[in-house]
C-alpha cells in the first residue's frame, strides 16, 4: 500500500494560513457546491452526554481535486477545567481515485478555524457592503478573532465593537485585538448598540437563544452567523429568517435542521422547505449576491464538509512541495 | 496536546490475532451494546458514483472503555484493475473522556476483518448445534476464510463445503482451506447440496439476490448471513426471516436498512419495524440463545460501531505494552 504522510498541527500551521489564498480556496469550495457531482452526506453526529462531549464527523467529495477528507471533530466541554482545549480533532486525506489513505492532518481542529473563518470572508465579499467603516462581532472566542482577521482581507473596515455576555472577556478581546488590527477596537454596551451602529455584523457563539433582534437591522446591514451548529443552537431572532432582504445559507439542508433556519421553521415563521439561496449559488454566479446597498442580507454558516476536503487537499500539497510531514509505510 | 500514537498494519498484526481472545472481546462489545449507555450513531455512508467507490464511516461509544473508534472504510470497486485492494481504511482511537486523539490506526482494513469473523464465532457459539459435523461456506473471497477460522474456534467441525459462483474461485479455496485446517474441504455442486448437508451455514458474499431458499433449511441449522452491509444486497430468501424459528441480527435498525430485515420488509413479508432479537441480548444473557437441537437459526451481520470500538482499543492497549509504533507529537 502507498505510504501515509502525517501532518501535524505545526506543519499544517507552517503550509496554511489565514490568507486571501485560503478564502479563494473556500470560495471553490462553495462554487463546487453548487455545481454537479459534489457528494456531501449529512453530518454523523455522536452525543456523548455522560461525559458532556459530542463528535462530528464531515466529509464531501469533491469532482476534479485528487483527494477528498474525513474530518473528525471531537468537542468535551469539561476539558477546559482539565486545561485541555474543548475542541480538537483530525482530518484523514483518501485518494479520490482509490480511496486509499494519503495523509492524517493531526491538526488539532486548527484547518477547521481557517475555512470556517473564511467562509464568513466569502459571505462578506458577497453580500456585505462595499465600504465598510464599522464592523461589529458577537462572542469574544477563538472564531470571533478569526472572522475579523479573515474580514479585514475583503473589507477593510475602519473600526470594531465587540459585545460578550461575559464583559471581562470583551474587554480582554479588545485590547488584544486594538494591538492586532491596529484600528480602535470598543466594547459594545448591548447588542443592540453594536447591531445599530455596524454595517457588519458577525455572531460567534454558542447562544441557545437569540442575541439579535429583527427591529435592530437597518438598510445595508449585512450580518454572518456562524455559531449555531446543533439543533439546540441559535443566534438570531428567528423573524430575522424573513425580515432580511436576502436570507442566504452556506448548506439548506443543513441550516434546516442545525442553523438558523432551523429555529424559524421551529417557531412556524417558515415551512419546513422553506427555500433559501445557498452561499455556493452566489458564488458560482447562479444568483446575485448584494443587490443594493439597501438591501439587508444575512448568512448562516453551519460548517460543510467541501471546506475541509478543500483545505485539507490544498494542505496536503503545500506540506508535499514543502516535504513537510513523516512518512509512515501502511 | 498529548502525543499521538501511528500503528502501521504490521504493527497491528502483531497485536491482534484472530483467536478466542478476539471473539470475547467482539462478545463482550455485543454484551454492551444490549446494556445501557451505548451510543451508536447511523453509518455515514458516501457513495462516490463517478469512482465507482464509497466510503462508511462507523462509531460507537462503549461506557467503560478508555477510548472509542471513528472507522473509515472505503470501497473503491475498479482498484483490482490498479493491482489495489477495494477495502481499506484505518481507525481514530479518541480518548473516551476528553475526545483527543489518542492513536490512529493504519489497518487497511485488517481489524474490519478480524472484528467481523469474530462475529459470526460470536453468534455460532450461541446459536449454532453444540455439536457440528458439517460445515458450508457460501463465497470464496478473504471473510468465507475468516468466518470459517473463526468457527473453527468455537464449534470444530469435520468437514467444510464450499460454493461459489466462480467455481475456479470456490476450487481454489478448497485447496488453501485444506492446507490450513487440515480438514476435508469441498466444493459443492449447489447452494441446495450445500445447506442440506450442513449444520451451519455462513454466507459471504456481496449478491443482490438471494442465494439461499428456505426450502432448503432442516432442523438444527444455524445460518450466519455476513455478507448484506447496503441497501442493494441480500443473500436470503426473504422468507427465511419467517420461516426460521428465530432470526436475530447484529443491529436491528441496521438489519431493517441494509441488512436481510431489509429484504423481508420490501417484499411486505413483514413490517417495517418488524422486531428481531438482537445478538447482544443473547450475548448478554438478557434472552436464550439456540433453546433446542431441532430448532433453526439465523442471524445476520451488518457490522457494528462497538465492534469496532472494543478491537481497536484492544489493539492500542496491546501496543502500548509492547512499545509497539510511532509516537507523533500533535
Amino acid at each position: 500500500m502507498p505510504d501515509v504522510t502525517i501532518l501535524t498541527e505545526r506543519d499544517l500551521r507552517a503550509c496554511v494560513a489565514l490568507d486571501p489564498g485560503s478564502v479563494d480556496i473556500v470560495e471553490g469550495a462553495f462554487a463546487a457546491l453548487a455545481g454537479g457531482g459534489v457528494v456531501m452526506p449529512p453530518i454523523l453526529s455522536m452525543a456523548i452526554a455522560e461525559k458532556h462531549g459530542e463528535v462530528d464527523v464531515k466529509t464531501a467529495y469533491v469532482p476534479g481535486l485528487s483527494g477528498f477528507a474525513i474530518k473528525v471533530s471531537p468537542g468535551f466541554f469539561d476539558n477546559p477545567k482539565r486545561g485541555l482545549p474543548s475542541l480538537n480533532g483530525l482530518m484523514i486525506v483518501l485518494d479520490a481515485e482509490t480511496g486509499i489513505v494519503k495523509a492524517v492532518l493531526l491538526d488539532n481542529g486548527y484547518l477547521t478555524d481557517v475555512r470556517t473563518a473564511a467562509a464568513g470572508a466569502v459571505a462578506a465579499r458577497h453580500l456585505a457592503l462595499a465600504n465598510v467603516e464599522t464592523v461589529g462581532v458577537i462572542g469574544a472566542g477563538v472564531q470571533a478573532e478569526l472572522q475579523i482577521e479573515a474580514l479585514a482581507l475583503v473589507r477593510p473596515f475602519a473600526r470594531l465593537l465587540v459585545w460578550s455576555r461575559d464583559t471581562s472577556k470583551a474587554n480582554a478581546y479588545a485590547d488584544r485585538m486594538t494591538a492586532r488590527l491596529g484600528r480602535p477596537v470598543a466594547v459594545a454596551e448591548t447588542p443592540e448598540a453594536l447591531v445599530r451602529q455596524s454595517q457588519v455584523v458577525v455572531t460567534t457563539t454558542p447562544s441557545r437563544s437569540p442575541l439579535i433582534r429583527a427591529e435592530w437591522m437597518h438598510p445595508g446591514l449585512h450580518i454572518t452567523a456562524m455559531g449555531s451548529d446543533s439543533s439546540e443552537k441559535n443566534e438570531l431572532d428567528p423573524s430575522i429568517v424573513t425580515a432580511a432582504d436576502r436570507f442566504v445559507c452556506d448548506r439548506l439542508a443543513q441550516s434546516r435542521v442545525v442553523g438558523e433556519l432551523r429555529s424559524a421553521i421551529a417557531a412556524d415563521l417558515v415551512g419546513p422547505d422553506h427555500m433559501a439561496d445557498e452561499l455556493g449559488a452566489i458564488c458560482a454566479g447562479h444568483v446575485p449576491g448584494r443587490r443594493s446597498d439597501d438591501e439587508i442580507t444575512v448568512c448562516d454558516l453551519t460548517g460543510t464538509g467541501v471546506q475541509d476536503t478543500s483545505i485539507a487537499v490544498h494542505a496536503l500539497d503545500v506540506a508535499r512541495a514543502r516535504g513537510l510531514g513523516q512518512t509512515v509505510e501502511s
